[in-house]
């Protein structure tokens, strides 16, 4: 049974009743700032009113664990797109407390994936094309070593401009309550 | 000036206040779902609420335009850990009318860039390198091709499952109304 249904009738409402009025804004970030974090459910409304943003105040790049694996992957695309062409003067990186990237078991995942119907060919013909699953889906062993990884690898990028200070924080998916990992300015 | 003491000063409140108890909720997504979609800043709030998620029901995982640029990148990485690790059973690709990505300007990106304070030689070591910046920002013409890369790389991918439906639609980013771009359900 789809959710798309139940989905498309909810908006059709939402539309007819305007409800959208309370959230017009425009895409250039008003408080001028971009924030890379996880794409965990407990923060999707949680985070932004932990942090006072509204709707249009901040550019949001989201994945599991708020990790950038490659410096010319779509994350870092997406932060330098902020900086460069959307006005962002300021990053955050916000990863959080119970993470599941923290300390994913890789062969757990393998399992879950010939459990949903994924072919063991497909995966030893990956591995042996040198894509190894258990660097694939590396995490880290606590939130702390994950932001300060995004931090360092935005920070040193040759196309993220000096300028542009680099925050590291660490938020309670229950709470919203934050945490200073790293700030980039002088108190 | 920073943006980061009022952000501490603004979250100490919410904590204070308790305000967070209303998004109580846990890891695993409730509608069973995850979301790829643009960290256009006008979306924050507006899709989930267009949609009728509430906090907890779906992942989020954004980035510039919705697009997947590597088959095993950090994006298509959190879709697969949605999927096989979080209990996500459905994929929805979500674009918008207006987005940044359509037909973005890599020569006007560099010149950015280089206002920015980034060493032009840094670039040029890059494009040496392999790096070209012309496809490194490289968008999409419109938002229908856009969704439609993102949603048929999902489907072709070698470690996701046939059993999981990937949806495609395109979102007003002012009214939050829903366009269907393809359906993998029969109605």
């Amino acid at each position: 049974m789809s959710i798309v249904p139940s989905i498309l009738e909810f908006n059709k409402q939402f539309v007819a009743d305007k409800k959208y009025e309370k959230y017009l804004t425009n895409k250039f970030p008003e408080k001028k700032v971009a924030v890379l974090t996880c794409m965990d459910t407990r923060l999707v409304q949680l985070l932004p009113k932990a942090l006072g943003f509204k709707n249009g105040d901040a550019k949001f790049i989201k994945n599991a664990g708020a990790i950038l694996t490659q410096p010319f992957g779509s994350a870092m695309r997406s932060i330098l797109v902020a900086v460069h062409e959307l006005g962002a003067r300021e990053m955050l990186v916000i990863g959080h407390r119970g993470c599941g990237m923290t300390n994913i078991d890789s062969g757990r995942i393998v399992d879950k994936m010939i459990e949903h119907g994924i072919d063991p060919v497909s995966i030893e013909t990956l591995e042996n094309a040198g894509i190894r699953m258990d660097k694939f889906f590396r995490g880290f062993s606590k939130p702390e070593e994950g932001v300060m990884a995004s931090v360092r690898m935005i920070r040193r990028h040759p196309l993220f401009p000096e300028s542009v200070p680099v925050h590291g924080f660490i938020i309670d998916p229950e709470t919203g309550e934050i945490e200073v990992i790293a700030l980039d300015y002088k108190e």
